[in-house]
């Protein structure tokens, strides 16, 4: 197991108990309930479609906290590429549980998938420049959807409010970049200090004054050329990171990709995701002998 | 304010905490804390693009989590339609306050008004079936994206696996259709039972058996239609409900529209439903006198 | 184990830590505290008291949080009947952890075993009548104490104000009991709607209108005949469930056995049960050989 | 508001929170979300039999946490008396929320009156013996129960393990009491010991060795007596308290209370109590001019 | 194990998850999922200081929750006294895992031995009085320091406000001490009653009153002397404990140890003590053979 | 109020929730329950030492949590300097509440405010060089400390884990330091990298690999220098922060004032910092007009 692809294991317990209670307040399992006891079976998750393989810990403890008994493998760990047809893991144990798990560990599965799929495919159109997630996220998911941007190729920006400091219009009121970033540094030393920009004269102010990334709004391929070079112009190997930035799709970004930028960042990977259609293929196995 | 297309405050209160949590842990929000002290603002919430509104009292409670002091107002509720350049709703109050919660309260209202937007479509294309959501939702969003879909216009099938008995194969195994729907309904008297069906055949047993709601699985229009013609002149007015399921898209829902069936339902109107632009735009106040 | 007769298991770990937590803190057991280190024990659940058994996982989930090394065996299940001096089940570990968890255990094994004693009652003075739970639980303990009626033999009314439809007078406000059920309907297709009756008209009406099931409230055994007898004429075998509700006791319920009505149903098997008197026989066990 | 007959509000907050999200969950509740909005209503909390009030807390609570807009006053306190009739309190405000609320209002408020009146009723049979609680409470509802017992006249014995000491003959096995008295007084002084006693010689040993409280397990009325005479001889105003226990009835309580004894205890109280009957009447206020 | 000086595992669990959630949230530990995967460790708890341990239940907690599958030993329980390069404990398994628990694990053990260690010195220079604690503990670790406290040789004061009655003039005010004393003991019965005293007078009365202990509020060693033998002398055995409290330091409580009271209390062995520094030095063992 | 010295709100209500449910489990105050009801006081929180304030955010919301009613002023925020006798601010209200919150409030604000005092006093010994914090945190107060080291005049190094990447020898294993820092950069763009160094080589190549923060371990201030010497030399305005840390205590860190570094680090400012004794002076106010 690859643990930069994962997320954080406290996140994932919580995330999961959350997902089961809302799933079986009050009364559990109805359906599953009628099933004879002592029915045994194996579920294989199956990929429907292509993509990449993200929320298998999340998986694994939706069929833990529903029935510790239950011995769940796994062939295929996050960051792996399927086609249709696809084999990703098993399931082995009591019917009962594995039903009443499964819409949990699916929808778990199907929706991170869908987010490491979708980070992917931008990942390729993108290069060489890499591609930043953003903090549009689907609340309360925030460390498990920042997980599948990493198992997608995809790299994490802030994670959230707390760990840099980023500076847009409204932070900068009457400041001025200079100050703005002077102001940042002085407060929160070590930190990052990202800058909104929407000009070239901003770009070369920013990192003159020590920017340690600036995005780039809005701008066209022409554009965002223009700040490139006049940042590796001015600050060579120290220069502060260029992001593309605002409403870039996978048909828009080829045109940036030669730019000279060194990543661009979109919020639709993580929070307009379609889910990868996996499944969960189910067999009755009373007839074959325990292992 | 229409409490039918809202969720129910404590799942409002569970889920805005979490994400406020998951944003500003441990140190809370760097950049807003460089604001000089008392500067105020007004933000307008505004659509960028043409959808249904859904998740306002999810905005309002990030605000209040932030800042109880903080002023909202909403021009429009849940369930309104809006253009680009729509006005929602506004919030006043110290601009340091608005910057920490606005992200927040994005995202909910950009990923609800996303799936209430995808219901009304589907809603329109699929008039006179009625839609019905799934179990398949965003892990921990349930509550939130059950209500969504109403206010989007559509209905909620079964909101988990406690509140009624959805009998699939798996469940049926070594039973048959009559056997199971008769054991559901002395275990569970009073609570829908629930029949998913691939053949004709198992419709007529399913509805002969008095199971409320039949889900007709992967069939072609010219089955849906078999199966209603049979239903209906079984059973008349005390039919059984039954629902088209299975891959139905956009694309491909008119074609079942005129089958007579009663409802249409997809997993992807809430797993799969990309965010509704809304920006949040904020100015400051200061010059202007307090209310 | 019977899953059907059981709780679901994160509310079993919610509740049990819950009581552990109100137990213990802050200084945890003082008087376990004194004794010498390594004293083993084991222990006998034995009822004191003819009833029914429900709450087992409970208890095992006590003696797991506070102590993981303790083995707890159940000779009977949930749903078994005891009599004076039936042996439960055993554990076998530590004295001290023993004695801390020894309490709670009890608390949760009396009350569930009270309420499914109770239940037990009620099911064998109604027969041919099945006995339904309400929502009259004790705030806290709703999957439990709805998991211990189906252990006593009864069946669950609706979980919560989530799981179906019920319409009292309040409800039905100059819509009138057609209107009302019609709008439901259309709201919640597929769902259970249950109205409230207080006379044979209102009776002859929701049943017409397509109820699912109607609440007999408050009638003599002999208005109840007549309700029955209306229906069963005009609905035959798709009619509406009878139940009848009200103030039935022990003492009255056989008077209505014979009515004809599909089931009664009583708030005070949940929220009026004694405990089942159930004792921990506790015995060193020093000189005992470990197995 | 008598602060002493009232649990601690974070109890009280987080036991009703609780009870609301089993109530809850997922939908909210279905049937009030058909009213027309704007419906307005007052709703009064009637006595329907003899007894004593407690809980009004929690119900206040239940209210707040649905709709903080819902007006809610009471005529009586913790601890007053009510006959068939007794107006307690009333709520007004939005007819749907008060709907929503008003089974988790009542099932409280029903349930801790029903302790207190259980209470009162020993208490007043049992005098001048006081009565103590014990920590046979439901799991969950300690602090409560433990305040509804105060509001019913009765006295709170240990709240839990961690406040004083109780020996019984498990943590006195090879020490005796006289050294197991001494030992809990050593390891935790100021923290009153209470020890478990089956025979005189064994109260006259735990008195000798400075025991706070003796436990007169399953006595006669006559046993209790002797062992009254022994401790008063023997040790006068500086006595420790007899305490009688085991199996004490409403019925044979009356035996005791000329013993000397300083108090009986009773599980019974808090687990066995059935509710007092409350119940809800709602009127539509909507002609009412608002205050 | 001596169970007396641990805490709680509830308490231990809930603060050990926290502290992680707090170091981990959102994206997990950076730097670790920069190592390669498989890289094995074996890591050993070294004291460099002169104290006495504490908090290992929460040590071996927070690498279990980081990774079920590392391997904890200790070498000294919770008590022991230890020297500079003493080693406490070792721990086996995956590095990642291992440095990223350690900081978390850390924390607790250096606090909580920094509380023991600072409660032993207390307790050897106050000898023969013995050491009590109080409330003045840091929030959220009530459990956790009065563990500490008892595995440094101290004796815990009451919990919390729940479990003794402690009256300070302004909870005497217009009553004064004798009837605030029976008030307490009639109101609760059998729970260790407290007084705070400032003069001889005031001791006299409380003691005669039938208080269970006396705090002697910043007095002297001759007042603290003169205080002994008025109460020993009118109560012998019977008597109240005797508390001196009040600014006690290590340099100060030579002075009072020879005064014949029982106890000396001090808040700062619970919120002052610095930590006790401990390390954790942490081999590659990948050339090691797997046990 | 000054925003930047505070910590985030839902850290304030989640410590505090806590605080209180350890300090009031199972029965709440016993004390302030004898109270007579209705009387009123006027709190007044006055500091006892030199020293500087936090936590008064804290002390508000425990207050609050306790009684919604009590109103709370502040004289002082949190970073103001405090002398013997100076007033920090006020509480009014019902006495029984404010006895019952006193204690947690005290303990928020002498724990925090002795962190702040402990931050001031290595701050001003320490200019220029600006002080730094680390993760040697108190566990479960990581977000309240840091906010009061902020209000000390000290600023925070990273969060927790997930903010930014730390680079030990345990991390480098294998690796060396510049194919290190070029992994992390790759890994983490934009996110701050520091590398811990031990010698003026390492110092030379992690500059140079382009590290954003070297901590100069356990280094001589002559050593310091020529590390400083060498960057400055080699890097100029673009040279990475220079961190001295490892056992700078309040007596030794005047001799690296000068040197030329940028930061100190101390982990005892957070974990080792004494209380600053403040207390609340109360007194009853019965005869005081209401305002």
């Amino acid at each position: 197991m690859d643990v930069s692809v994962h997320p954080p294991r406290h996140a994932v317990r919580d995330a999961v108990a959350r997902a089961i209670a809302e799933d079986l307040t009050p009364l559990g399992d109805l359906s599953a309930a009628l099933l004879p006891a002592g029915v045994q079976a194996r579920a294989t998750f199956v990929s429907r479609s292509r993509g990449v393989v993200a929320g298998t810990m999340c998986a694994t403890e939706a069929f833990a906290q529903i029935d510790e008994s239950l011995v769940v493998e796994w062939q295929l760990d996050d960051g792996a590429a399927v086609e249709p047809g696809s084999v990703i893991g098993t399931v082995d144990g009591a019917m009962a549980s594995i039903l009443t798990a499964e819409r949990t560990a699916l929808n778990f599965l199907g929706h991170l998938s869908g987010v490491a799929t979708r980070v992917r495919e931008l990942v390729e159109r993108a290069d060489p420049l890499r591609v930043w997630d953003t903090r549009k996220t689907t609340p309360g998911l925030r460390s498990l959807e920042k997980a599948a941007v990493r198992a997608g190729g995809g790299r994490n920006h802030r994670g959230n409010l707390s760990d840099w400091v980023m500076l847009k219009d409204n932070h900068l009121m009457g400041l001025g970049i200079t100050a703005g970033v002077h102001l940042a540094k002085d407060r929160w030393p070590g930190r990052t200090v990202h800058v909104e920009c929407e000009r070239l004269d901003q770009v070369i102010e920013a990192a003159e004054a020590g920017a340690d990334a600036i995005l780039l709004d809005n701008m066209s391929p022409a554009q965002v050329r223009d700040c490139v070079v006049a940042v590796h112009e001015r600050h060579g190997a120290r220069r502060p990171l260029l992001e593309i930035s605002g409403g870039i799709t996978l048909d828009t970004v080829a045109a940036y990709a030669g730019t000279g930028a060194d990543l661009v960042s979109s919020g639709s990977i993580t929070n307009s995701a379609p889910v990868l259609d996996i499944g969960l293929d189910i067999l009755r196995t009373d007839d074959v002998r325990p292992r």
